[in-house]
């Protein structure tokens, strides 16, 4: 598919240049709203307002919708407050919360204005909910039935109003103080006789979340039990809105691309890569770097303080990076194993002796294997081939002694500091591969330096 | 709600304890089939047939679709060859499917021989495709119309075969050859007047994949153009099957599981980590690790050759960790951070001069940064506090120009090597974090060595 769109992104590049614009129009009405987004990314900024108003008002609003925020910011700032007010007008209620969120407040005014008086009640509503909650994320435009109205009845009220919805095939029943009672499928409607109550088909037992729950909590919620949409209700119990699964599986990347920031301990933002100044990057990147780097003050200590050591054996220090890359390796596998299956609810706090039994025997068996083929391919390589004398048989068994001590030691702390991280209520997606390598670093020095210790005597 | 699940387990294992089976029964008729999947887990395997008998024919199939495959296959072989068929009708044909994928041979035979002919026929059919093929996915039991259908005749024919359809919100229009030729939701049916004909207003250019596409792609399109099913068409055209939203939301996910798995080095697997043995999480990770391992015989021989060098000056070796580490660091942050945006979509191949052009400045940025505060803290922590003579202004220099040139050679490897391994077909997600870290390392060791000789004279 993107193949496509690449080269729909060169005719329209060519035919704004020959000013072809009925045919620019043509072509773009065929096309869905995704794609006219990602065709007038590529539009240059001074002409976007002019390749904007040849596409028709409705499927204008649904590419809108699409668009990065820089250039609906670019297209608002260029519209009249009439055509602004076309544009509005046709938003769902949470997609225009979505733009407004990210408009500098000159803007956001400009909109507000031109929204009528609904839509700005709604808009308000919703902004007021903390950032990343349930409330935030929802939309109010959804069908309600009460519970005494037949099928029929439903039905009818869904064909007279459901045009404005941003789903009909899932309707909430409410009682007259609008708590939320059931939830019935418009399945269910449609297969039912005319005059069946709704309080006698629907489910009473909706799976719903609160307003101000994690908007991460909705979509799994969404997606374990396979729904459409869910309800969201305040404090009290009352209805005030849904999530439906598009905007849940928004939600599921988003938290899945911060998890996966976390563990390559970066700080998490919510703009795409290509739209970030050097400078953002800077800042989301360096302190995690600035972090671990001070930290591995601890590894220099270790070896400063064993230097006689490794200068009466200098074949050891070359065996340093092997075994910090490899108790590091073999750490960040348990650490991220545990954080996805955490993410994922595969696991959770309360299987840790499962996890810690299962990964030492894990560790085992890969210390076995290592330490065997480490054992040969120092005394084929390293001996017989590349003739380091100073490798010997006393060395080898330091090194492969020590390079299983330490993965085991990895697999350990891998599998443990996320679990604990959940536990003690912070996010187990930073105890990944760069925190557990510093810890691990440490650890594999301080057990080479006692195995040498031990076994050479010096 | 993980909470709430965990107590249930436990009410269930003091009624199982004393019984109470009728109570069982009305409690878990009560829970939904996912909450009631996660209950039956905990519940002890002598005791599972008896359990799952208790429950109401329609919940139980509901249940079992949820279920881990090898408490399927303990159910299923207790059923008797009545109560298999019971289950089996109830299923849905992809669900079946995914069960029959999991089953030992005698076990498949068994459930195809009690499908009914039209089932197994559907089964067959699915079976026959690829695995991860959009195919091997969907389902054949959808709604379809004909474009000289009225939306009244439409919406009867919903009414009278819905029942067994995995959805109706979206149905799709086939000519007389089968042949795909458009989609319309039931929202539109139920909005239009009873007489339009479905070719008036049926969206002609519906979307679709390919059978043997990869489901990855289904997923993405389900996800880029917010739809709730996608139709899956044959070589020919021809519609076979549709992918629902349920089904791709779990494609997504397995996927990023893939993914951060091949990024943290480990060979990925279907099975949820508690499921697997050790023996089987050993084989996923054991070829990263010997194969890093390996490859760092390279570091240790760039060591070696500056055997002299280091025993010269022996402040040196103190830092190589911390230089290693964090060039690792900065390197991954780039790599992940490449990999992700390519696997959601947000940069391409293309894009490899912008990526490289806005990584340079970054990494310049850190690269200030953290040479600035390295060469204080050395000076401040490791000469002043702790007195270490032998780190010269010399030393210190070298470290910090070391650091500053690798935190650049380790963004410019981390953003290249994914965009490169994309162009030439491979996965981008191998080249993260451990794989980085080995080439990263190799190189800072040569540009260490490399100012060592240069500043120190040695």
């Amino acid at each position: 598919m993107t193949e496509i769109t690449q080269t729909f992104e060169q005719t329209i590049e060519a035919l704004i240049d020959a000013k072809k614009y009925s045919t620019i129009r043509d072509v773009l009405t065929t096309l869905r709203p995704a794609d006219i987004a990602i065709i007038l990314e590529s539009v240059d900024n001074t002409k976007l307002p002019l390749v904007f108003r040849l596409l028709p008002k409705e499927l204008a609003a649904e590419a809108f919708v699409e668009m990065e925020s820089d250039q609906q910011e670019l297209l608002i700032r260029s519209f009249s407050d009439a055509e602004l007010k076309e544009v509005v007008d046709e938003l769902y209620v949470d997609d225009a919360v979505d733009i407004v969120e990210e408009m500098p407040a000159n803007v956001v005014s400009r909109i507000l204005r031109q929204a009528d008086p609904d839509m700005r009640k709604m808009i308000n509503e919703i902004l007021k909910y903390p950032e990343d909650s349930a409330g935030s994320i929802m939309t109010t435009e959804y069908v309600e039935l009460r519970p005494d109205m037949s099928a029929d009845d439903a039905i009818k009220r869904i064909r007279r109003t459901g045009i404005d919805k941003e789903t009909i095939y899932t309707c909430y029943v409410t009682d007259k103080d609008r708590k939320l009672i059931g939830a019935i499928t418009l399945k269910t409607l449609l297969l039912s006789e005319d005059e069946t109550l709704i309080s006698e088909i629907m489910r009473e037992d909706a799976v719903c979340v609160n307003t101000l729950e994690d908007q991460e909590e909705a979509a799994k919620a969404l997606s374990k039990y396979d729904l459409q949409a869910i309800p969201v209700v305040d404090q009290e119990g009352r209805l005030v809105g849904i999530i439906t699964i598009d905007d849940a599986i928004d939600v599921i990347e988003e938290e899945t691309t911060e998890d996966i920031e976390k563990m390559a301990a970066i700080m998490p933002t919510d703009k795409p890569y290509l739209k970030m100044t050097p400078f953002e990057i800077w800042k989301s990147r360096i302190p995690w770097l600035m972090l671990l780097m001070v930290s591995a003050t601890f590894t220099g200590m270790i070896i400063s303080s064993f230097e006689t050591a490794l200068a009466a054996q200098a074949a050891l220090t070359a065996f340093i990076p092997m075994l910090m890359d490899t108790g590091g390796n073999s750490g960040s596998q348990a650490s991220v194993t545990v954080i996805r299956s955490l993410s994922i609810g595969d696991i959770e706090f309360s299987d840790i002796f499962q996890v810690i039994w299962k990964e030492l025997r894990v560790a085992i068996l890969c210390a076995l294997t290592l330490a065997v083929v480490s054992f040969a391919k120092i005394q084929l390589i390293d001996v017989l081939l590349l003739g380091h004398t100073s490798v010997t048989i006393g060395v080898t068994l330091v090194v492969c002694f020590t390079l299983a001590l330490t993965i085991i030691a990895a697999k350990f702390v891998g599998c443990t500091l996320p679990l604990l991280a959940k536990k003690l209520g912070f996010d187990p997606a930073v105890m990944a591969s760069p925190f557990i390598t510093t810890i691990v670093d440490a650890l594999s020095l301080l057990i080479y330096f006692a195995f040498a210790t031990l076994i050479l005597k010096i």
